[in-house]
Protein backbone atom coordinates (compact mmCIF):
# COMPACT_ATOMS: atom_id res chain seq x y z
CA UNK A 1 0.00 0.00 0.00
CA UNK A 2 1.21 3.61 -0.68
CA UNK A 3 1.92 5.93 1.92
CA UNK A 4 0.70 9.61 2.14
CA UNK A 5 2.45 12.57 1.95
CA UNK A 6 1.80 15.46 4.51
CA UNK A 7 2.91 19.28 2.78
CA UNK A 8 3.47 20.65 6.61
CA UNK A 9 4.01 24.25 7.53
CA UNK A 10 6.83 24.61 10.13
CA UNK A 11 5.75 28.40 11.26
CA UNK A 12 8.41 30.76 11.39
CA UNK A 13 11.09 28.87 13.90
CA UNK A 14 9.76 28.69 17.33
CA UNK A 15 8.17 25.44 17.81
CA UNK A 16 5.33 26.73 19.80
CA UNK A 17 4.23 28.30 16.49
CA UNK A 18 3.81 24.80 15.31
CA UNK A 19 0.27 23.85 14.90
CA UNK A 20 -0.67 21.23 17.13
CA UNK A 21 -1.66 18.94 14.27
CA UNK A 22 1.75 19.91 12.31
CA UNK A 23 3.35 18.62 15.80
CA UNK A 24 1.36 15.28 15.86
CA UNK A 25 2.64 14.52 12.28
CA UNK A 26 6.08 15.36 12.96
CA UNK A 27 6.25 12.82 16.18
CA UNK A 28 4.98 9.81 14.33
CA UNK A 29 6.63 10.91 11.39
CA UNK A 30 8.87 8.11 9.15
CA UNK A 31 10.10 10.47 6.77
CA UNK A 32 11.06 14.50 6.57
CA UNK A 33 12.02 16.46 3.85
CA UNK A 34 12.74 19.29 5.39
CA UNK A 35 14.10 22.71 3.67
CA UNK A 36 17.35 24.79 5.38
CA UNK A 37 15.30 27.63 6.99
CA UNK A 38 13.46 25.34 9.27
CA UNK A 39 14.54 26.29 12.67
CA UNK A 40 16.62 23.95 14.54
CA UNK A 41 14.40 23.83 17.46
CA UNK A 42 12.19 22.27 15.30
CA UNK A 43 13.75 19.16 13.63
CA UNK A 44 14.75 18.51 17.33
CA UNK A 45 10.79 16.89 17.32
CA UNK A 46 11.90 14.32 15.01
CA UNK A 47 12.26 11.44 15.97
CA UNK A 48 15.32 9.63 16.00
CA UNK A 49 13.89 6.39 14.48
CA UNK A 50 12.87 8.61 11.02
CA UNK A 51 14.45 9.04 7.97
CA UNK A 52 15.68 12.47 7.66
CA UNK A 53 16.90 14.22 3.98
CA UNK A 54 17.74 18.09 4.32
CA UNK A 55 16.30 18.99 1.08
CA UNK A 56 17.17 22.85 1.22
CA UNK A 57 18.94 24.75 -1.45
CA UNK A 58 21.12 26.95 0.90
CA UNK A 59 23.72 24.15 1.65
CA UNK A 60 27.22 25.30 0.11
CA UNK A 61 26.38 21.93 -1.96
CA UNK A 62 24.71 21.52 -5.08
CA UNK A 63 21.12 22.33 -5.11
CA UNK A 64 18.85 19.92 -4.97
CA UNK A 65 16.56 20.27 -7.87
CA UNK A 66 12.68 20.67 -7.23
CA UNK A 67 12.56 17.63 -9.46
CA UNK A 68 14.70 15.68 -7.33
CA UNK A 69 12.66 16.54 -4.36
CA UNK A 70 9.49 15.16 -5.97
CA UNK A 71 11.43 11.88 -6.93
CA UNK A 72 12.21 11.74 -3.53
CA UNK A 73 9.17 12.58 -2.27
CA UNK A 74 7.12 9.98 -3.88
CA UNK A 75 9.78 7.28 -3.92
CA UNK A 76 9.52 7.30 -0.06
CA UNK A 77 5.63 7.30 -0.12
CA UNK A 78 5.90 4.10 -2.84
CA UNK A 79 7.21 1.87 0.13
CA UNK A 80 4.75 2.58 1.90
CA UNK A 81 5.59 5.44 4.56
CA UNK A 82 4.20 8.45 6.01
CA UNK A 83 6.59 11.14 4.70
CA UNK A 84 6.49 14.40 5.73
CA UNK A 85 7.39 17.75 3.64
CA UNK A 86 8.46 20.14 6.01
CA UNK A 87 8.87 23.78 4.83
CA UNK A 88 9.40 26.98 6.94
CA UNK A 89 6.33 29.40 7.42
CA UNK A 90 3.79 27.90 4.74
CA UNK A 91 3.61 25.44 2.17
CA UNK A 92 1.43 27.85 0.12
CA UNK A 93 2.94 30.85 -0.11
CA UNK A 94 6.66 30.76 -1.69
CA UNK A 95 6.98 27.20 -1.02
CA UNK A 96 6.44 25.61 -4.16
CA UNK A 97 3.60 23.20 -2.66
CA UNK A 98 2.04 23.67 -6.14
CA UNK A 99 4.57 22.03 -7.94
CA UNK A 100 4.66 19.11 -5.18
CA UNK A 101 1.19 18.59 -5.13
CA UNK A 102 1.01 18.17 -8.96
CA UNK A 103 3.73 15.90 -9.03
CA UNK A 104 2.15 13.43 -6.16
CA UNK A 105 -1.26 13.92 -7.72
CA UNK A 106 0.57 13.19 -11.22
CA UNK A 107 2.27 9.67 -9.14
CA UNK A 108 -1.41 8.82 -7.52
CA UNK A 109 -0.42 9.60 -3.93
CA UNK A 110 -2.24 11.00 -2.15
CA UNK A 111 -1.43 14.16 0.60
CA UNK A 112 -2.33 16.88 3.00
CA UNK A 113 -1.75 19.92 3.26
CA UNK A 114 -0.72 21.76 6.19
CA UNK A 115 -1.08 25.17 6.59
CA UNK A 116 1.27 27.18 8.58
CA UNK A 117 2.50 30.43 10.25
CA UNK A 118 3.60 32.03 7.28
CA UNK A 119 6.46 34.53 8.08
CA UNK A 120 5.23 37.72 7.79
CA UNK A 121 2.58 36.76 10.34
CA UNK A 122 5.61 35.16 12.55
CA UNK A 123 7.36 38.62 11.82
CA UNK A 124 4.83 40.86 12.59
CA UNK A 125 3.64 39.17 15.67
CA UNK A 126 7.27 39.68 16.80
CA UNK A 127 7.35 43.41 16.03
CA UNK A 128 3.82 43.64 16.93
CA UNK A 129 3.16 45.37 13.84
CA UNK A 130 -0.28 45.01 13.04
CA UNK A 131 -0.40 44.44 9.01
CA UNK A 132 -3.20 45.99 8.08
CA UNK A 133 -4.89 48.59 10.34
CA UNK A 134 -8.52 50.56 9.32
CA UNK A 135 -7.25 53.80 9.34
CA UNK A 136 -3.33 52.94 7.87
CA UNK A 137 -3.34 50.39 5.59
CA UNK A 138 -6.57 47.86 4.54
CA UNK A 139 -4.56 45.55 2.82
CA UNK A 140 -1.34 43.43 2.88
CA UNK A 141 0.92 42.56 -0.06
CA UNK A 142 3.13 39.29 0.61
CA UNK A 143 6.13 39.25 -2.07
CA UNK A 144 9.47 38.25 -2.93
CA UNK A 145 12.42 40.70 -4.02
CA UNK A 146 12.71 38.91 -7.10
CA UNK A 147 9.78 40.72 -7.96
CA UNK A 148 11.23 44.04 -8.25
CA UNK A 149 13.42 43.36 -11.49
CA UNK A 150 12.95 43.36 -14.74
CA UNK A 151 9.22 42.19 -16.59
CA UNK A 152 8.10 42.50 -12.65
CA UNK A 153 8.84 46.43 -12.08
CA UNK A 154 6.00 47.37 -13.81
CA UNK A 155 3.83 44.48 -11.26
CA UNK A 156 5.89 46.42 -8.66
CA UNK A 157 4.98 49.74 -9.28
CA UNK A 158 1.09 49.17 -9.22
CA UNK A 159 1.58 47.14 -5.69
CA UNK A 160 3.28 50.48 -4.14
CA UNK A 161 0.98 52.45 -5.48
CA UNK A 162 -2.37 50.63 -3.83
CA UNK A 163 -1.09 51.89 -0.59
CA UNK A 164 -1.05 48.46 0.54
CA UNK A 165 1.68 47.43 3.58
CA UNK A 166 4.72 45.26 1.57
CA UNK A 167 6.00 42.12 2.81
CA UNK A 168 9.01 41.05 1.11
CA UNK A 169 10.20 37.65 1.97
CA UNK A 170 13.69 36.79 1.31
CA UNK A 171 14.90 40.20 0.33
CA UNK A 172 18.56 39.86 -0.03
CA UNK A 173 21.63 40.82 1.33
CA UNK A 174 22.06 44.02 -0.70
CA UNK A 175 20.13 46.35 1.09
CA UNK A 176 21.48 49.36 -0.81
CA UNK A 177 20.02 47.42 -4.05
CA UNK A 178 16.22 47.02 -2.61
CA UNK A 179 16.53 50.71 -1.65
CA UNK A 180 16.36 51.45 -5.04
CA UNK A 181 14.19 49.13 -6.52
CA UNK A 182 11.82 50.39 -3.69
CA UNK A 183 12.45 53.85 -4.91
CA UNK A 184 12.01 53.31 -8.42
CA UNK A 185 8.74 51.89 -7.72
CA UNK A 186 7.65 54.56 -6.16
CA UNK A 187 8.54 54.98 -2.53
CA UNK A 188 9.36 57.98 -0.54
CA UNK A 189 12.70 58.10 1.36
CA UNK A 190 10.53 58.39 4.42
CA UNK A 191 8.60 55.56 4.11
CA UNK A 192 9.14 53.44 7.43
CA UNK A 193 10.51 49.78 7.18
CA UNK A 194 11.15 47.48 9.19
CA UNK A 195 13.57 43.94 8.88
CA UNK A 196 13.01 41.51 11.09
CA UNK A 197 15.57 38.13 10.97
CA UNK A 198 14.96 34.85 12.71
CA UNK A 199 11.83 35.97 13.79
CA UNK A 200 9.94 34.67 16.79
CA UNK A 201 13.39 32.57 17.82
CA UNK A 202 15.72 33.24 20.74
CA UNK A 203 17.85 34.65 17.14
CA UNK A 204 15.36 37.31 16.64
CA UNK A 205 16.72 40.98 15.85
CA UNK A 206 14.17 43.73 14.52
CA UNK A 207 15.36 46.53 13.30
CA UNK A 208 13.44 49.63 12.32
CA UNK A 209 14.40 52.33 9.91
CA UNK A 210 13.11 54.24 6.62
CA UNK A 211 13.98 53.65 3.10
CA UNK A 212 16.25 55.86 2.48
CA UNK A 213 18.26 54.68 5.51
CA UNK A 214 17.85 51.09 4.47
CA UNK A 215 21.55 50.78 2.51
CA UNK A 216 22.88 52.14 6.37
CA UNK A 217 21.34 48.82 8.44
CA UNK A 218 23.50 46.14 10.05
CA UNK A 219 23.29 42.78 8.07
CA UNK A 220 20.95 40.50 9.54
CA UNK A 221 20.86 36.28 9.36
CA UNK A 222 18.32 34.69 7.24
CA UNK A 223 15.13 33.66 7.57
CA UNK A 224 15.39 37.48 7.37
CA UNK A 225 11.72 39.32 6.02
CA UNK A 226 11.42 43.26 4.81
CA UNK A 227 7.97 44.77 6.09
CA UNK A 228 7.32 48.65 4.62
CA UNK A 229 4.69 51.01 5.08
CA UNK A 230 3.20 53.21 7.72
CA UNK A 231 1.98 50.47 10.04
CA UNK A 232 5.51 50.01 10.62
CA UNK A 233 5.46 53.64 12.45
CA UNK A 234 3.18 50.92 14.61
CA UNK A 235 5.30 48.73 15.87
CA UNK A 236 6.03 48.21 19.60
CA UNK A 237 9.47 49.68 20.54
CA UNK A 238 9.92 48.18 23.42
CA UNK A 239 10.87 44.41 20.94
CA UNK A 240 13.17 46.78 18.90
CA UNK A 241 16.86 45.90 18.72
CA UNK A 242 18.70 47.63 21.49
CA UNK A 243 17.23 51.32 21.14
CA UNK A 244 14.64 53.25 22.79
CA UNK A 245 12.30 54.35 19.98
CA UNK A 246 9.76 56.05 22.18
CA UNK A 247 9.87 58.89 20.64
CA UNK A 248 8.83 57.80 17.55
CA UNK A 249 5.50 55.83 18.70
CA UNK A 250 5.32 57.44 22.59
CA UNK A 251 3.73 55.49 24.79
CA UNK A 252 0.04 56.30 24.96
CA UNK A 253 -0.37 57.84 21.44
CA UNK A 254 -3.14 57.33 19.40
CA UNK A 255 -2.95 55.90 16.19
CA UNK A 256 -3.43 59.00 14.19
CA UNK A 257 -0.88 60.80 16.35
CA UNK A 258 1.67 58.20 15.95
CA UNK A 259 0.97 58.11 12.35
CA UNK A 260 1.50 62.30 12.00
CA UNK A 261 4.67 61.81 13.90
CA UNK A 262 8.16 62.43 12.48
CA UNK A 263 10.27 59.52 12.68
CA UNK A 264 12.57 61.41 15.79
CA UNK A 265 15.35 59.34 17.17
CA UNK A 266 15.29 56.87 13.72
CA UNK A 267 17.05 59.36 12.31
CA UNK A 268 19.89 58.70 14.41
CA UNK A 269 19.63 55.34 13.96
CA UNK A 270 21.82 54.52 10.83
CA UNK B 1 -0.70 42.94 39.99
CA UNK B 2 -1.40 43.33 37.22
CA UNK B 3 -2.15 40.83 34.62
CA UNK B 4 -1.28 40.15 31.13
CA UNK B 5 -3.22 39.91 27.83
CA UNK B 6 -2.40 37.50 25.35
CA UNK B 7 -4.15 38.28 21.49
CA UNK B 8 -4.24 35.39 19.87
CA UNK B 9 -5.01 33.81 16.93
CA UNK B 10 -7.55 31.09 16.40
CA UNK B 11 -6.48 29.92 13.00
CA UNK B 12 -9.30 29.08 10.50
CA UNK B 13 -11.59 26.63 12.42
CA UNK B 14 -10.18 23.42 13.04
CA UNK B 15 -8.93 22.95 17.03
CA UNK B 16 -5.86 21.17 15.37
CA UNK B 17 -4.53 24.37 13.58
CA UNK B 18 -4.16 26.08 16.55
CA UNK B 19 -0.95 26.81 17.35
CA UNK B 20 0.44 24.44 20.13
CA UNK B 21 1.02 27.79 22.36
CA UNK B 22 -2.86 29.72 21.57
CA UNK B 23 -3.90 25.48 22.51
CA UNK B 24 -1.81 25.97 26.20
CA UNK B 25 -3.02 29.23 26.67
CA UNK B 26 -6.57 29.34 25.89
CA UNK B 27 -6.60 25.79 28.35
CA UNK B 28 -5.13 28.01 31.23
CA UNK B 29 -6.99 30.79 30.49
CA UNK B 30 -8.98 32.79 33.49
CA UNK B 31 -10.92 35.34 31.14
CA UNK B 32 -11.09 35.01 27.21
CA UNK B 33 -12.96 37.32 25.15
CA UNK B 34 -13.81 36.17 21.91
CA UNK B 35 -15.34 37.18 18.59
CA UNK B 36 -18.26 35.51 16.65
CA UNK B 37 -16.50 33.99 13.79
CA UNK B 38 -14.33 31.51 16.44
CA UNK B 39 -15.59 28.37 15.46
CA UNK B 40 -17.44 26.01 18.39
CA UNK B 41 -15.18 23.64 18.52
CA UNK B 42 -12.12 26.21 19.59
CA UNK B 43 -14.18 27.53 22.46
CA UNK B 44 -15.44 24.06 24.00
CA UNK B 45 -11.75 23.80 24.97
CA UNK B 46 -11.51 26.74 26.87
CA UNK B 47 -12.15 25.83 30.54
CA UNK B 48 -15.57 26.15 32.37
CA UNK B 49 -13.87 28.12 34.93
CA UNK B 50 -12.76 31.25 32.49
CA UNK B 51 -14.59 33.76 32.50
CA UNK B 52 -15.89 34.32 29.23
CA UNK B 53 -17.52 36.83 27.27
CA UNK B 54 -18.78 37.18 23.12
CA UNK B 55 -17.57 40.49 21.91
CA UNK B 56 -18.81 39.57 18.71
CA UNK B 57 -20.01 41.73 16.04
CA UNK B 58 -22.37 39.82 14.57
CA UNK B 59 -25.08 38.09 16.97
CA UNK B 60 -28.44 40.17 15.83
CA UNK B 61 -27.94 42.69 18.90
CA UNK B 62 -26.32 45.98 19.21
CA UNK B 63 -22.64 45.79 17.98
CA UNK B 64 -20.39 45.38 20.62
CA UNK B 65 -18.02 48.90 20.13
CA UNK B 66 -14.26 48.50 19.74
CA UNK B 67 -13.78 51.14 22.60
CA UNK B 68 -16.06 48.77 25.20
CA UNK B 69 -13.79 45.47 23.92
CA UNK B 70 -10.77 47.41 25.04
CA UNK B 71 -12.37 48.97 28.37
CA UNK B 72 -13.23 45.33 29.14
CA UNK B 73 -10.38 43.97 28.21
CA UNK B 74 -7.98 46.18 30.19
CA UNK B 75 -10.65 45.87 33.55
CA UNK B 76 -10.38 41.94 33.13
CA UNK B 77 -6.13 42.39 32.89
CA UNK B 78 -6.36 45.09 35.93
CA UNK B 79 -7.93 42.48 38.58
CA UNK B 80 -4.83 40.39 37.81
CA UNK B 81 -6.17 37.90 35.85
CA UNK B 82 -4.64 36.44 32.50
CA UNK B 83 -7.16 37.47 29.87
CA UNK B 84 -7.07 35.75 26.02
CA UNK B 85 -8.36 37.96 23.10
CA UNK B 86 -8.89 35.36 20.90
CA UNK B 87 -9.55 36.55 17.19
CA UNK B 88 -10.14 34.25 14.31
CA UNK B 89 -7.66 33.45 12.24
CA UNK B 90 -4.42 36.10 12.66
CA UNK B 91 -4.71 38.96 15.28
CA UNK B 92 -2.86 41.32 13.21
CA UNK B 93 -4.41 40.15 9.60
CA UNK B 94 -7.91 42.79 9.57
CA UNK B 95 -8.32 41.80 13.34
CA UNK B 96 -7.95 45.02 14.66
CA UNK B 97 -5.08 43.92 17.30
CA UNK B 98 -2.98 47.26 16.08
CA UNK B 99 -5.93 49.17 17.94
CA UNK B 100 -5.91 47.15 20.80
CA UNK B 101 -2.29 47.33 21.35
CA UNK B 102 -2.31 50.25 21.49
CA UNK B 103 -5.54 50.47 24.09
CA UNK B 104 -2.90 48.11 26.60
CA UNK B 105 0.24 50.12 26.07
CA UNK B 106 -1.34 52.98 27.12
CA UNK B 107 -3.44 51.52 30.14
CA UNK B 108 0.15 49.75 30.93
CA UNK B 109 -1.28 46.43 30.63
CA UNK B 110 1.46 43.77 29.56
CA UNK B 111 0.86 41.94 26.14
CA UNK B 112 1.91 39.25 24.03
CA UNK B 113 0.40 38.43 20.57
CA UNK B 114 0.40 35.06 19.33
CA UNK B 115 0.07 34.60 15.59
CA UNK B 116 -2.42 31.95 13.87
CA UNK B 117 -3.43 31.08 10.86
CA UNK B 118 -4.82 33.27 8.81
CA UNK B 119 -8.10 32.62 6.63
CA UNK B 120 -6.30 32.63 3.53
CA UNK B 121 -4.39 30.45 4.40
CA UNK B 122 -6.25 27.39 6.10
CA UNK B 123 -8.88 28.08 2.71
CA UNK B 124 -6.07 27.28 0.68
CA UNK B 125 -4.91 24.75 2.50
CA UNK B 126 -8.07 22.61 1.97
CA UNK B 127 -8.52 23.96 -1.55
CA UNK B 128 -5.05 23.16 -1.90
CA UNK B 129 -4.54 26.40 -4.33
CA UNK B 130 -1.18 27.31 -3.72
CA UNK B 131 -1.28 31.20 -3.26
CA UNK B 132 1.89 31.52 -5.24
CA UNK B 133 3.57 29.78 -8.17
CA UNK B 134 6.67 30.25 -10.13
CA UNK B 135 4.72 30.55 -13.33
CA UNK B 136 1.26 31.55 -12.37
CA UNK B 137 1.00 34.67 -9.73
CA UNK B 138 4.35 35.81 -7.62
CA UNK B 139 2.59 37.72 -4.82
CA UNK B 140 -0.94 37.14 -3.09
CA UNK B 141 -2.64 40.26 -1.63
CA UNK B 142 -5.34 40.04 0.86
CA UNK B 143 -7.48 42.72 1.63
CA UNK B 144 -11.34 43.14 2.60
CA UNK B 145 -14.22 43.53 0.07
CA UNK B 146 -14.92 46.92 1.32
CA UNK B 147 -12.04 48.48 -0.53
CA UNK B 148 -13.52 48.10 -3.60
CA UNK B 149 -15.90 50.76 -3.08
CA UNK B 150 -15.12 54.57 -2.69
CA UNK B 151 -12.33 55.84 -2.62
CA UNK B 152 -10.54 52.15 -2.26
CA UNK B 153 -11.81 51.78 -5.46
CA UNK B 154 -8.72 52.82 -7.26
CA UNK B 155 -6.29 51.09 -5.02
CA UNK B 156 -7.88 48.08 -6.35
CA UNK B 157 -7.44 48.64 -9.36
CA UNK B 158 -3.69 48.97 -9.00
CA UNK B 159 -3.71 45.50 -7.31
CA UNK B 160 -5.56 44.14 -10.21
CA UNK B 161 -3.32 45.32 -12.35
CA UNK B 162 -0.56 44.01 -10.57
CA UNK B 163 -1.39 40.45 -11.22
CA UNK B 164 -1.38 39.30 -8.05
CA UNK B 165 -3.70 36.55 -6.33
CA UNK B 166 -6.14 38.65 -4.55
CA UNK B 167 -7.45 37.08 -1.43
CA UNK B 168 -11.14 38.73 -0.72
CA UNK B 169 -11.87 38.25 3.16
CA UNK B 170 -15.68 39.33 4.12
CA UNK B 171 -16.97 39.25 0.27
CA UNK B 172 -20.49 39.91 2.08
CA UNK B 173 -23.35 37.91 0.48
CA UNK B 174 -23.86 39.95 -2.32
CA UNK B 175 -21.85 37.96 -5.02
CA UNK B 176 -23.67 40.28 -8.12
CA UNK B 177 -22.03 43.63 -6.54
CA UNK B 178 -19.11 41.43 -5.79
CA UNK B 179 -19.12 40.61 -9.44
CA UNK B 180 -19.49 43.78 -10.56
CA UNK B 181 -16.86 45.67 -8.40
CA UNK B 182 -14.21 42.88 -10.15
CA UNK B 183 -15.21 43.31 -13.25
CA UNK B 184 -14.83 47.57 -12.77
CA UNK B 185 -11.21 47.04 -11.09
CA UNK B 186 -10.71 45.27 -14.34
CA UNK B 187 -10.85 41.75 -14.04
CA UNK B 188 -12.26 39.25 -17.12
CA UNK B 189 -15.36 37.48 -16.95
CA UNK B 190 -13.42 34.32 -16.98
CA UNK B 191 -10.87 35.23 -14.20
CA UNK B 192 -11.50 31.81 -12.32
CA UNK B 193 -12.03 32.26 -8.41
CA UNK B 194 -13.08 30.11 -5.57
CA UNK B 195 -15.50 30.35 -2.83
CA UNK B 196 -14.46 28.92 0.50
CA UNK B 197 -16.95 28.96 3.53
CA UNK B 198 -16.00 27.48 7.12
CA UNK B 199 -12.27 26.42 5.72
CA UNK B 200 -10.99 23.08 8.35
CA UNK B 201 -14.55 22.34 9.26
CA UNK B 202 -16.45 20.00 9.09
CA UNK B 203 -18.62 22.78 7.59
CA UNK B 204 -16.64 23.26 5.00
CA UNK B 205 -17.41 23.91 1.20
CA UNK B 206 -15.70 24.86 -1.59
CA UNK B 207 -17.21 26.39 -4.79
CA UNK B 208 -15.14 26.98 -7.58
CA UNK B 209 -15.85 29.50 -10.40
CA UNK B 210 -15.49 32.56 -12.70
CA UNK B 211 -15.89 35.85 -12.37
CA UNK B 212 -18.56 36.19 -15.09
CA UNK B 213 -20.30 33.09 -13.64
CA UNK B 214 -20.31 34.80 -9.66
CA UNK B 215 -23.50 35.61 -9.15
CA UNK B 216 -24.94 32.73 -10.08
CA UNK B 217 -23.16 30.79 -7.21
CA UNK B 218 -25.00 29.43 -4.50
CA UNK B 219 -24.61 31.09 -0.92
CA UNK B 220 -22.21 29.92 1.46
CA UNK B 221 -22.42 30.73 5.26
CA UNK B 222 -19.59 33.36 7.08
CA UNK B 223 -16.71 32.59 7.65
CA UNK B 224 -16.13 32.40 3.94
CA UNK B 225 -13.45 34.47 1.96
CA UNK B 226 -13.29 34.61 -2.17
CA UNK B 227 -9.61 33.34 -3.70
CA UNK B 228 -9.51 35.16 -7.20
CA UNK B 229 -6.55 34.46 -9.78
CA UNK B 230 -4.96 31.97 -12.04
CA UNK B 231 -4.10 30.15 -9.07
CA UNK B 232 -7.21 28.46 -8.65
CA UNK B 233 -7.13 26.39 -11.58
CA UNK B 234 -4.73 24.59 -9.71
CA UNK B 235 -6.86 23.60 -6.98
CA UNK B 236 -7.57 20.06 -6.53
CA UNK B 237 -10.68 18.63 -7.78
CA UNK B 238 -11.14 16.48 -5.57
CA UNK B 239 -11.94 18.69 -2.60
CA UNK B 240 -14.16 21.07 -4.47
CA UNK B 241 -18.39 20.86 -3.65
CA UNK B 242 -19.63 17.25 -5.20
CA UNK B 243 -18.39 17.95 -8.24
CA UNK B 244 -15.90 16.60 -10.44
CA UNK B 245 -13.94 19.36 -11.98
CA UNK B 246 -11.62 17.03 -13.42
CA UNK B 247 -11.37 17.89 -16.95
CA UNK B 248 -10.61 21.73 -15.75
CA UNK B 249 -7.35 20.75 -14.05
CA UNK B 250 -7.37 17.51 -15.83
CA UNK B 251 -5.18 14.54 -13.37
CA UNK B 252 -1.65 14.59 -14.36
CA UNK B 253 -1.63 17.97 -15.92
CA UNK B 254 1.30 20.37 -15.49
CA UNK B 255 0.52 23.04 -14.56
CA UNK B 256 1.78 24.70 -17.69
CA UNK B 257 -1.13 22.28 -19.20
CA UNK B 258 -3.59 23.46 -16.62
CA UNK B 259 -3.14 27.06 -17.19
CA UNK B 260 -3.39 26.73 -20.69
CA UNK B 261 -6.97 24.73 -20.46
CA UNK B 262 -10.09 26.50 -20.67
CA UNK B 263 -12.42 26.06 -17.76
CA UNK B 264 -14.11 23.01 -19.54
CA UNK B 265 -17.18 21.72 -16.96
CA UNK B 266 -16.66 24.55 -14.70
CA UNK B 267 -19.24 26.56 -17.07
CA UNK B 268 -21.80 23.82 -16.87
CA UNK B 269 -21.73 24.66 -13.16
CA UNK B 270 -23.96 27.78 -12.78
Amino acid sequence: MKGKVYLVGAGPGDPELLTVRALRLLQSAEAVLYDDLVSPEILSLIPFTAEQHNVGKRCGRKSVQQEEVNFLMIALAETGRQVIRLKSGDPLIFGRAGEEIEALRKAGIACEVVPGITSALGAAAAARIPLTHRRVASSVVLLTAQQASGSKAAEWEKLVASGSTLVIYMPGRNYGEIRSKLRSAGLLEETPCALISRATTPRQRIHRTRIGELHHTPHLDSPMLLVVGEVVRLADSSVLDGLSLSSMVGDGNMVSDAVAVGLGDEEALA
